[in-house]
């Protein structure tokens, strides 16, 4: 019986990749006066792929990524000005309003009381601290982790931590890789709400996903308390008598 | 009595604003191609405290503050290179390889087992998280705890985690206004311990710290033990028997 529920928080409850990719146009059209349109958003994943290691994720690491990623596709010929627009831009990320995923205030709602709900979050601390913030929806949450990876070690502890019981534990979110598969391999279930976006880095062959009874996918988040009354109801009695 | 002891990371445990201090320099060095020796380290200040609101602490954050300030200090006359300079400083910084304060090593394993041992850093997740493994320390804390800001709310909340009762703890770091007057504040033992160099954002003036029996000062980690000894012996009979 589940009765722990975790959240994640980029794309899952709130939008972000939109905003990453709004930047990139602007990224891009910048650029354009220096270079033909060439492979601009490959060169740029280039660069936050090899600075990864070193920045993390986040707006601060992309910024920086972004700025050299300029300098390099202009040959050292982009101005002052130019570097001070794309700290600019990431400055405008960090400021964005943080917009709601339809429907999540009702579903956490919905949830509260029946369910321990936590927040986990991976990225940039005092990024997701102000998001989460702006978000309103810190109050939902018993409580909020916000981490550097999403891993099994990650969720390990995390349910350690708090003595939850893997099959005891649920976990949402638009990452396979970072969200729902990790969760499935320690026992626990990951279910799977795709969003419109898909950064590079979190992209996965669903092919290659094996088919397994502790994932799931749904079309909307909305749709997560018909699963969670769907998965109540095929618990296995000794579960319920335990 | 003293039953738990928090030590900040950054300059009480290892080396760090000696790191900035010499960045700081090269950086005075680079601006001198473009402007004579001005005020570029209040023009620095003025410029990472401006962004520190979206920024947050850190290198990447500091980074992206100094290019700010070169466009700025140069009037948008500083060429790409030295832009990608300056993002290659940050980086130096990030790889920069963790050096300990003398002594610490033997001050954890002398404590261990008798206490349990806190990590309380504030700053950059994944930065704090790498330093951390850097730092070979990792296995001497029972916990480790990595904010994005420490004041009394933030103490609170780590000691009700755990339920630590604040007359039980005491927390060792270099920063008055971050390490020692919040635990005073809510009922805990602050001991300072000076690093040699302290960010200007950290300075307090020390008179105007009020003389307090929760507030201790060391010259040196390395005295810790001795003070823990007095403590437990000017620790009143009752402590001893509740």
């Amino acid at each position: 019986m589940i009765s722990t529920i975790g959240f994640d928080g980029d794309d899952t409850l709130w939008h972000n990749e939109a905003l990453f990719s709004m930047t990139q146009e602007k990224f891009r059209q910048l650029l354009l006066h220096y270079v033909p349109a060439t492979d601009i958003d490959n060169r740029l994943y280039a660069t936050e792929i090899r600075n990864l290691k070193l920045f993390g994720y986040g707006v601060k690491g992309f910024t920086l990524s972004m700025i050299e990623t300029a300098i390099e596709v202009s040959e050292k010929r982009i101005g002052a000005a130019d570097i001070q627009r794309l700290i600019d831009f990431g400055k405008a990320m960090l400021e964005h309003p943080v917009q709601l995923i339809d429907g999540v205030r009702g579903v956490l709602d919905g949830l509260a009381g029946r369910y321990t709900l936590l927040l986990i979050t991976k990225g940039d601390l005092f990024d997701q601290e102000s998001k989460i913030a702006r978000s309103g929806l810190a109050d939902a949450f018993s409580k909020i982790e916000i981490v550097s990876e999403k891993d099994e070690l990650t969720y390990r502890r995390i349910l350690e931590r708090y003595a939850i019981r893997p099959a005891d534990f649920l976990m949402v979110g638009n990452s396979l890789k970072s969200d729902v598969l990790p969760v499935a391999a320690i026992g626990g279930m990951g279910v799977h709400v795709p969003y419109l976006l898909t950064w590079q880095h979190e992209t996965m062959d669903e092919a290659a996903v094996l088919p397994d009874h502790r994932v799931r996918r749904l079309e909307r988040i909305t749709e997560l308390s018909t699963l969670l009354t769907q998965l109540d109801i095929a618990a296995p009695a000794s579960a319920v008598t335990s």
